[in-house]
């Protein structure tokens, strides 16, 4: 038998197929290219139709489906809210896919959930039943394990460290997505060094070359690294952010992982010495000394594979 | 059959027999005067020896035995960490009680898990399944519930709140006990408003009669009542840290209430509007929705009825 794990991204939708034990059999992706509502749900139930069929009279039969979405899950009223796909707000995805699954198990969860528990499947974190995993993309969110369990909080969106309270003083610019969020995402770095180079006349740097629309945080991490002057006051923040980020969650849950990945680590997985350095002043000193400071071994696989897992889950209950 | 509570504070010890429906039935203390070590776990042991002897043939014989102690407790290894009792540390209090209550079941846990106990249980928090009360006395510190368990960490020292980044820039006086603690605990914010008088060589106001080292976070709030300018500016802030810090709790946890309690709410509970106010700016919006800003019903007696529920949900299991 076999287990079918779905990665629902903000650019293309991943379909895994694993074993049992966790070994990929297959996988295969499709580009969602802007399409939003009821056609992006086609995307998905076709997927798993097609696979559904092609493994039907194999050895490795689907008996279970898991699916990772790039937003929130909410358990009670079963439907999605994915803030990237035209459409999904309160989208009934779970009723859509049930049309083409039928007696197959399937499970929802959130990317932030999906990649914690692949961490915990075939991972890094095999056994480890407290941690926390900081996805660093576009925006922030974190998939949060409490004794093997994921944090879901009363109504499934526990986890929204984007909106931590990190500076002194509020600004306007925080209000839109978080103070955290707003300084150290992908979008906030490359946002802030953008409006930097526009307003700096004597600036001659590379990221001059770049347009501030297509701006990304790598291009200012790479920057950083030739000791460009606006990217070093940015990412020196973002580091500062980041460490004090963890020392809170470090504080707070007393975890034995802080685990950074999403799109930006990649990139600033150079930065950890210097972010748990930081850390290291702020938190709990008992509750810092515990934990490790990790990027994911799985990489951006981390989600598909947790869906699968999920999937196993999920089935091993209904036996 | 009965139940008893028992809160190990930093002053006095209280002992309450309630019955199972959580009635209370007698209620006792003995004061601490600063004795530690084994003294201090004998005030315990003889207070408990003695009311089960005094209940041996009543209708409410003591079944099972709650401890709250103002520190932590380690599972693992059966002992409690208490920094204000000389010579608690990683100390066998269990074993101890063991001695006098024989075969009747004991159970222990931090203050901070059985405040929220016992506001679960007769407070105002019946149902509620996830929520953070906010203990700020001489230091802070959270006890969280998620999904109607206790949040207890790696090594049982989780919701160590009073440690929570919530400045743009480290300073040195955080090390000892945290940014939150040294802004916004009883402890940081009389200490704060003794320095200030004593530097404040123009300084007229009522504070000016206290001697640092008997200036109390209460007569810093009677003085910021009164417009006093030594105050204003430490509540203020007081006020900012603790709407962040609500703030942070609620991104993170998506609970269904935040309950401040300790010594200093009393007399800082007048500022509940003016704290979630600060909270609303920075938490993640729908989860600032959904959550409610309360004090605790009980008061101070939150942990002695915590313990008692403690013991019963531990007596429930044995049978």
């Amino acid at each position: 038998m076999a287990l079918l794990g779905i990665d629902i991204g903000g650019t293309k939708i991943a379909f895994a197929v694993f074993d049992n034990a966790g070994n990929l059999i297959s996988v295969e992706s499709v580009p969602l290219s802007g399409r939003g509502g009821k056609e992006a749900s086609r995307l998905v139930t076709d997927g798993i139709d097609s696979l559904l069929s092609r493994h039907e009279r194999s050895v490795h039969r689907i008996e279970a489906i898991g699916v990772s979405v790039p937003g929130i899950y909410h358990t009670g009223i079963d439907t999605v809210w994915v803030p990237n796909i035209k459409g999904w707000v309160d989208y009934p995805l779970p009723d859509q896919i049930k049309k083409v699954s039928g007696e197959i198990p399937v499970v929802l969860d959130s990317d932030r959930a999906c990649s914690i528990m692949g961490e915990m499947w075939k991972g890094g974190s095999a056994g480890v039943r407290n941690a926390v995993f900081i996805t660093v993309g576009t925006g922030i969110g974190a998939g949060i394990l409490v004794n093997g369990e994921i944090l879901r909080g009363a109504d499934d969106i526990a986890g929204a460290v984007g909106w931590m309270a990190l500076e002194s003083n509020f600004e306007d610019e925080f209000r839109q997505c978080g103070c955290f969020e707003y300084n150290a995402s992908g979008k906030g770095i490359a946002k802030i060094a953008a409006a930097k180079v526009s307003v700096s006349a004597d600036y001659k740097g590379s990221l001059k070359k770049i347009p501030g629309k297509d701006m990304t945080a790598n291009d200012v991490i790479r920057a950083f690294e030739k000791k460009d002057p606006v990217a070093i006051p940015i990412i020196r923040s973002s580091i500062s952010a980041w460490g004090k980020a963890a020392a809170n969650l470090i504080s707070i849950f007393n975890p034995e992982k802080i685990i950074f990945g999403g799109g930006v680590f990649g990139p600033a997985e150079k930065f950890l010495p210097e972010i748990r350095e930081e850390a290291a002043k702020w938190a709990q000193p008992l509750s810092f000394k515990r934990v490790t400071f990790e990027t994911p071994v799985l990489g951006p696989d981390a989600a598909v594979y947790g869906a699968a897992f999920l999937a196993l889950k999920k089935n091993g209950r209904k036996k």
